[in-house]
């Protein structure tokens, strides 16, 4: 069977492939075929972030499907919105890809990316983007988002006294990425099809979790609503990012003891870590204090951690694709 | 010299070189460093746009410098943004880079974009971003810009009787290209460093078009005030471009006849291609006029043109990187 390519297409015919499979989807005051889109800021602010997926080092193309990678792409960029308390409002998709990406892989991407948005975030939409061709496959989203009056929820405000609180997975994301490290690839480690059937339901639940992640988007309006002082997604793991939040803070974040201490280091779950000062909403539940300034940024009952933990892409990649 | 690679550091280590080359120049109410930036959007609305420069069919190290680099990829996002009538506030980068990208180019770049801004658009800087590492250099950029109070320009709003201008160069990028594969290669032809000694003022002139583009930022919001009715950016050849906003239009545009063909085809120069129903603003030339829809998208005096032109990635790159 033979199958198109974007390099057997013009610019403008792998345009209309991906605004297929978006269609519909814009709600913006100017979307996709200017220059620029324009977007509703109805509190006289934007929250805008960017986050990027590259083949290689963020994924592999036998473990991830086009459709996987656009709903990827569309959740850690949405998250990050999120955890400044705001609502998504729309992307932008930078896409760069070799000629011989196959044409329904784009389409896949492009139904992914609508349908991250209208599972995670509804009323959120790709509004405008940019098409180059690449050695390697990139996928570049920029999201905005509105805070709606609210002040930004910072990472910088956590309060001695405050509770440490996450909503979302924590661990799920990197116990799929294990699965498949360890028992998809062929004999010299190249990157192997999934076979679901060999999984049990609680590896499959991870495995999604990894290929495609649901973070909890609505639960960080509900946080910046709650009054939480400080908020972030948690990409790296959460002994990194919780560590981040404490040096932002001038604090030091004590967690409770882990029941699995994937949970620990475990990245790109993307769930959102918080502190309140008073209650939280029901998609937080408790999982530390914040506390005066001692020698460590981290610490779990009290005590430092032993290991270094969390991703850093430019000590960690392996130099594989797949 | 050992030349320190991006590699050999961690990602906050590269990003404090990002940040120090940025340095001191945001102007966001949330700046760098949290999950996202917060951006003011005074009139209720926001202008997003991104553009992206990848290595091999977007640029050569051999040619282009890392403030070169960070310099047209400010250029080319800004460019967007001023062709919606809007002023430009912020952008953000995401960039991903080999481990071997050495630190000297990554701080180059970071300045470039920030000198970018400084000289075209004085007031937007860059507020965000993300680091991956990649085995293709990709510099994506974001831009967002304000309105204020404008409508936006678009490129569907040519109305015959309009008079058709163009603020900013046709046809020096592309001579500058030409320059480059013609007079800067080895004789295998791979990319060869410039020597501007061999080049005329003239030729030096065409190459730093090139290179370093200078788009007319402000001349988009002086558009927008003097009532354009469409307007757009010329990026891949004033034919093909022209013809897009023609086709949005339902209109047929015809050109003078050009002193210089180059300027039909030519890509890359970020010119602002604008109709306007009378008055315009200084910094607009006249090349054409809006007519009722004909035969042809695109006329020259009157006569349609007669080869393709305009630069399609999907089509053109001839795969080599350098």
């Amino acid at each position: 069977m033979s199958v198109t390519t974007v390099g057997e297409l013009s610019e403008a015919e792998v345009l209309a492939v991906i605004m297929t499979g978006l269609k519909g989807s814009s709600s913006a005051l100017v979307g996709p075929g200017d220059d620029a889109a324009v977007i509703a800021a109805p509190d006289g602010r934007v929250v805008a972030s960017t986050d990027t997926l590259v083949h290689g080092p963020d994924f592999r193309l036998a473990w991830s499907s086009g459709y996987d990678l656009g709903f990827k792409a569309a959740a850690v960029n949405l998250a990050d919105i999120a955890a400044m308390g705001a609502r998504p409002t729309a992307l932008l998709l930078a896409l760069a890809m070799p000629t011989e990406t196959s044409v329904s892989f784009v389409s896949d991407l492009a139904a992914g990316l609508r349908g991250g948005c209208d599972r995670l975030a509804p009323g959120c939409a790709v509004e405008g983007g940019d098409l180059t061709v690449s050695d390697t496959l990139t996928i570049a989203v920029t999201a905005l988002g509105s805070l709606d009056g609210r002040d930004p929820v910072r990472r910088s405000g956590a309060r001695p006294g405050d509770v440490v609180a996450v909503a979302g997975r924590l661990g799920s994301s990197v116990r799929g990425l294990d699965i498949l490290f360890s028992r998809f690839r062929d004999a010299d480690g190249t990157p192997a099809p999934v076979d679901l059937a060999l999984l049990s339901p609680q590896e499959r639940d991870d495995l999604a979790a990894h290929l495609r992640p649901e973070p909890p988007i609505a639960a960080g309006t509900a946080a910046a609503a709650a009054g939480a002082n400080a908020m972030m997604d948690v990409s790296d793991g959460l002994l990194l990012d919780a560590a981040r939040m404490a040096d932002a803070s001038g604090v030091t974040i004590d967690l409770d003891p882990p029941r699995d201490a994937v949970a620990l280091r475990g990245g790109e779950d993307h769930a959102l870590l918080a502190t309140f000062p008073g209650a939280m909403p029901s998609a937080f539940r408790v999982i530390g204090t914040v506390c005066k300034r001692s020698a460590h940024a981290v610490t779990i009952a009290g005590q430092a951690p032993v290991d270094r933990a969390g991703w850093d892409p430019y000590r960690d990649w392996d130099r594989t694709a797949g």
